[in-house]
C-alpha cells in the first residue's frame, strides 16, 4: 500500500524535506510498552551522522509522539511520530528545479507526478523521509531486546575496505548499539572516514555495504509462499533510498559453490536445534530456523556529488549542464545502519505479531485493567 | 498475505508436491486477453528443464485453467490454474520423513506447523509450486508483450562461468525465450552443460545468478516510500525457493565506485528522456525512468544431494546421518529462469494496473457490449 | 482485494455457475485441526434447500479438497476447496444473453468486463460461488466450536410472518445446525414454506430477513478505526449475493429511542462482565463485549422470475421484453443462512487469529514434531 | 488494516480525544487537485453541530494540512491532516475513570488493551477521530465534484419524525451542502430541533437515521465477489461510532415484498442506460449500474446521558452507580452526517482510482513537466 507497509504491525510514512514536518504512523503495536526517549534521540542522532564527515547542515531532529504513548506507555492504538522540519522556507530555486540530478528520483517523481511533486530538497524522496522510520524503529528495537531479541549493523565494505566479520554476535551488537562509526574493526573505521573525507574534498561520494545481523529470533515465523522473512526484510530493504541490492547469508557467493559445501548441516546445542554453519543467514524455506539472521544492502554513493553532470530540463527537454550546489553528504552508509536496523526491527515485530497475537509484544504484567 | 501477491493484480498460490495438485489463482487481471495455450506450454516445459541435465522425473505438467476463461478470452474475473500431481501415492517415507535435510524447510515448516505438514517431496515448500506461478505468468508476460514491454532472464553465472552481458535487448530477450539453455554466449552454454554434469557425477549441485532484463517499461510505474518497484520486485524473487540474492542495476558493486562514475546522466532520444548509462537498472526513486530495468538474483546450488550430510531426527533431537535418495536435480538455475520471467511479469503487471487502471492490459477493441 | 478477503486468515474465491468449477483457497488457517468431511458435507446439503420449496435442478456440489489437509487434518498451508460443476455444456443462448435481466449483475458485469464475461448462469455473479464459501466455513465453523463458540442463523422474517426471537442461544444454535427449515418457530416455519409454494405458483419469488447470533465469543476481539467487528462482518455479508440490509443489536430500531432505554448496563455473572440488555449486539466500540454477537441481513427476493420483465439489449441498448427460462429458486433465504454462517466463522477466525495468532485455532496437543 | 482503510486510495487514522492532536494521512490521492480550505473549514463546521443543540465545548478544529499539498495542490504523495486538540489537560479523572460508561468502548478497549489505552475522553474511541476524516473527505468530495459526481446526506428520521425522501437529487445535494441542519422539509427540520432540544432538558438523547445519495456515479465500478461497492462502502460506515445498521435501495423493506415488485426493470433515456425504479440503490451485483446510489445507516443515540446508569468497575469488577458529567450532546445525527459524505467520498474515490489509475481524478491539463 503505497506508503504503509507490514500487515499485523504496519507503518504509514508521510512528509517532505521542505514543508511542514515529517512522520509516521505505527499501527498494531501492542499496549503497555514502555517508550525510552532517550534511546529514540540516540538513535535520532546517529542517523544524522558524524560531524567530520557530514558538510550537511543536520537539524535537530527532536520526535514528538502526538498520539498512541500514555503515561509513557504505548496504548495500543496508532502511535504518530512528528519530526518538524527546521528548514522550511527554501531559497528561491528558479529554473534550477527543471534541471533532474542524475540519479536522483526528479525525474521519476516528475513524470509520474505531472509535476506538481514539490521538488524543493527531493520533497518525499528525500532521505530525510528516514527520519520517522528511525523513531518508529527504536520502539520496535527496544520492544524485541524485551523479548532477547537484538539487532546490529554495521558497515561491511566502504569502497576498497572490508571490516571484520560478524563472530561474536552478542557482543558486537551490544558494541554497535553505542558506535558512532559502526565497524567491528577500529582500524578500518578510521580508513573509512579517510576515504569519506577524500570524496568529500573532490567533491564526490562513496557508498558501502551494510551488513544486519539478528541474534535470538525464534525459529518458525516467516509466512512463505510470498511472505517469506526474506521477502519482507527484502522488501523493507529495498525502500531505503540508495539501497541496490539485498542479500541473505552467503548471499551472491552462494552461487559459486557446490551444494555439499554450502548447505546447512543440522545439530543440537543442549535443547536448541542449531547449524553447524549459517549460509542460509538463518532462513530455511523462508521461515526462521532460530539461527543468527544476517544480510547485507548494497548502499549506493550519495548522488548528490558537487561535479559537473548532464542532465535535461524537465520542460523543455533540453540538454543541460548541472552543479549542484547547497550541503550534501559524501557519504550516507554510516548514518543508513539506524534505518536499516529500525526496518529490520518493524519487519521482525510485525511477523512475529502475525503469527503470536498483537500481544506479542505487550508488558502487561504491570498494569490490567 | 502469506501465499497471496499483489495489490490490484493479485496471485494466490496452493498445493503440496504430492498432493493432488498445485495451482494458482489469479485475480484482477484485464478482460479480453486472448490466451495463449501453446505459449504456456512452452513455458511449462522450460520449467521442467533439460534432459541431459536433470535426472529427476519429469512430469508432464499439464496445465488445466478452470476458471476465468470464456471462449480463449480472459474474463476480468478469477483464472485458476491447476496442474494435478500425477505422483501422489509416495512410497512410505518410513522414519525417514523426520530426517530434516540440511538447508530445506524441513525443519522450519515442521516448527511452524507443529508436525501437520505434509512433508512429503517437500510438501508446500516443493519447487513444485512454481509450476503454477509459470502458467500464470506466461499469460502476464504475453498481454505486457502486446502493451510493448518484453522480459528476458539468462543465466549470467554458473560456478566459475560467466555469460556475455547484455547488449541488444530486443534481440536477446527474443533468443531467450525460444532457447532451452538460458545464454547469451553459446559456448558458454556448454561450459555450464558440462558443469552441471560434473555435479552430477559426484552426487553433488551447483547454483548460479539469473539476470533479467525488462524493455519498454513507460516512465513513472512504481509506488515508493514502500512499494518501490525494487521492493516489488524483490518481494516476489524472494520468494522463489533458493533465491539468496536480489540486486538491481550495478548491484553490489555500485557501493565500491564514486558517485561521479555510477551517476546516470540524462539525454533525450528523440523525443524519449534516456541515461546515457543505466548503472541504476531503470528505476531511479523506485519509480522506472524508462530505461530497461535490469536485475540479478543468487540461486543456491540444489540442497537436495546424494552426499552424506549431518542432521538430527526432528521428534528424537538426536543426531543422525541422511543420505538423500529419489531423483534430485544437480541444477535448477536453468529452471527457475522462467519462474523469475513470470513473477517479474506479474509484478509489473499489478503496478500498470494500480497506475493506469484495471483495463490496461485489456484488449477491448474487438468486443464490447 | 477483490475476490480475497480477510487479513490473517484469507479467503480467495473462483469459478462461474457453467465452467468447470468453483472453488476457494482458505490461506493461514491454523495446522492440525481435524477435517469433518461429513459436517461439510451436511453444510453443502443445507444450501442445496429443501426439494419441496427448489424448481432448480440440484447439482450433488462434492467438494474436493485438493491441498492444505494431510492424514485427515490441515497443515497450515493453503487448503483448496473444489466443487466441479456439472452443468457445464449449456445450450445455445442464442441471442438472450443480450437480454439483462433485471435486478441481476448482467448489465453492469458487461459494462465492467466489456462483454468478456461468461454469462452463462450468471457466471462469476452466480449464487453458485456460494458454495465453496460454504465448504470453506464448516471448516471454520468446526474449528470455533472447538474453543467453544456456536454460530446459528434463522430466517427471521419471510414476507409477512415472523419467527420467534432468540431465547436460549445455546440449545437453539444447535438446533439450527440441523433444521433443513431454520426457524425456531416450526409453525411459522410451515407459513414460510406455503408463502414460499404460492410464490413459486405465480412465478415471483419472495425474500427475507436472516438472523444471526454468536455466543461463546471472548470480549475485546475487533480492529477499529476501520476494521471494527461490525464492518468486518458488514464487509463479508454485503459480499452475499442479495444482501441489502446488515444491522447489528437493535439495528435500524434503535433510532427510535432515547439514549436511556438502549444503553447496556453492565453487570457480573460469577467471575464475568455482562451487560444486562444486548441492544448493542454484543459489540461496543467495534470491539466484542462478551455478549452474544446478534445481527441480521435483509436478502432481496430472488431476481430471476417469470413474469415478463421490461430490459434492454446490451448491444444494441434496444428496449427489449424479457420471459426468464429455466429452473429457478422462488426463494433462498432458506439456503442463504449456511452462506451467511460460513462468512462469519471466517470472519471470526481471521479476528481471532489477528489478535491471538496463527495457532489460535489448531489442535497442537496430539502432534509436534 | 486496523486504523488504515482503501486500496488504491487509503486513510490512515490516528489520534486520542485529550491528547496532543488527532489528524489522517490520505495516500494515493492524485496529484494536481486544488485544495480548497474554506471548503474544508465548512465542513468542519458542520460536524461540530449547531449551537442551539449542542452543549459540548467546541473546539475550533482548525485543519493543518503538514504534508502532500504544495502550491495549493495536491503532490500525489500522502497528505497529512493534523487538528490539534485544544483540550489536553484534563482534570483528574479519580476513579472514575474505572467506571466503564454504558455503550461506550471503554469496557472493550480495557480487555483489549489491559488497560493501558488513554481513556480519558474516551480517547481512541472518541467522536473526536471523525475530524480528521471529515477534512480528508472534503478533499474527496471536492475532486469527485470535477468529475460530475456528486454525495449528499440528510436525517431521513429522527425519533418518530420523517423526513421527505429524495426526489430531486442534484438540487437537494446542492440544498444540504449549505444546510446546517440537514433534512429536506424544513417543516421536519423544525420538529427535529425541537425533539432534541427535549431530549437535552430531560438529560437524555436521541439517535436517527441517515440517508446519503450518490449522482453522476459511473457504471461499472466495484470489485466483487468481496469488494462489492457495498460491502466497501458498508466497511467504512460501520466504522463510525455510533453506525448500527447500513442498508441500500430499499433495504430491509425489500424482504417484504415479492420479486416482481422490486426488480429494476432497464430502459434508456437518450444514450444512457436506466432502471426505471431503482430499489437496488444504484448497485447490481456490487457494481455501480449509473443510477444514483442510495444508502442509509441507522444511528444509536448518543450514549453519552446524563440520566444514572448501572455499570461496574474496571478493576473491581464490583457494580457501581454512574452519573456522566461533563458537556455531552443529546444528539450526533445532524453532526454525522459529515461524516457519512466523508466517508463515502473516500472509498468512492478509492474504487475509481482502483478501476480507472491513480490519475482518475488528478487535475492534469495545467502543468505537466
Amino acid at each position: 500500500m503505497k506508503n504503509s507497509f507490514g500487515n499485523s504491525i504496519s507503518l504509514t510514512l508521510f512528509g517532505e524535506s521542505h514543508g511542514a514536518a515529517v512522520g509516521a504512523v505505527l499501527d498494531g503495536f501492542a499496549p503497555g510498552v514502555p517508550v525510552d526517549e532517550a534511546f529514540i534521540a540516540s538513535r535520532m542522532r546517529m542517523r544524522q551522522g558524524i560531524a567530520a564527515i557530514s558538510t550537511k547542515r543536520r537539524e535537530k531532529d527532536e520526535v514528538k509522539i502526538i498520539s498512541g504513548v500514555f503515561n509513557g506507555k504505548t496504548t495500543g492504538t496508532p502511535i504518530t511520530f512528528l519530526i518538524e522540519n527546521q528548514v522550511q522556507k527554501s531559497a528561491d530555486y528558479g529554473d534550477t528545479r527543471y534541471f533532474a540530478r542524475p540519479s536522483h528520483a526528479d525525474y521519476t517523481a516528475n513524470v509520474k507526478y505531472h509535476g506538481f511533486e514539490d521538488y524543493r530538497g527531493g520533497g518525499h524522496f528525500s532521505g530525510r523521509l528516514t527520519a520517522p522510520i528511525v523513531a518508529a524503529g527504536a520502539l520496535a528495537i527496544d520492544a524485541l531486546k524485551r523479548k532477547g531479541i537484538f539487532i546490529g549493523t554495521h558497515i561491511l565494505e566502504c569502497a576498497t575496505v572490508r571490516d571484520a566479520a560478524f563472530s561474536d554476535y552478542k557482543a558486537q551488537i551490544a558494541f554497535l548499539e553505542n558506535a558512532d562509526m559502526p565497524l567491528l574493526d577500529a582500524a578500518v573505521g578510521e580508513q573509512v572516514m579517510s576515504i569519506i573525507q577524500k570524496a568529500a574534498e573532490v567533491g564526490d561520494s562513496v557508498g558501502g555495504i551494510l551488513e544486519t545481523a539478528v541474534i535470538g529470533m525464534p525459529a518458525g515465523v516467516g509466512e512463505p509462499f510470498f511472505d517469506s522473512l526474506e521477502s519482507e526484510l527484502a522488501h523493507a530493504m529495498f525502500s531505503i533510498p540508495a539501497v541496490k541490492g539485498v542479500e541473505f547469508g552467503l548471499g551472491f557467493d552462494i552461487a559459486k559453490y557446490l551444494g555439499s559445501k554450502v548447505n546447512d548441516a543440522f545439530d543440537t546445542e543442549g535443547d536448541k536445534v542449531i547449524t553447524t554453519t549459517n549460509h542460509n543467514g538463518g532462513i530455511n524455506g523462508g521461515i526462521s530456523n532460530g539461527m543468527p539472521i544476517v544480510f547485507r544492502t548494497a548502499v549506493k554513493p550519495t548522488p548528490s556529488i558537487y561535479k559537473e553532470q548532464q542532465t535535461i530540463h524537465l520542460q523543455t527537454k533540453q540538454k543541460a549542464t548541472l552543479k549542484i550546489k547547497g550541503r550534501h553528504d559524501p557519504a550516507i552508509v554510516h548514518r543508513a545502519r539506524v534505518v536499516q536496523d529500525a526496518l529490520t526491527a518493524l519487519v521482525l515485530c510485525d511477523m512475529l505479531a502475525l503469527r503470536y497475537g498483537t500481544d506479542y509484544l505487550a508488558q502487561t504484567d504491570e498494569q490490567i485493567g
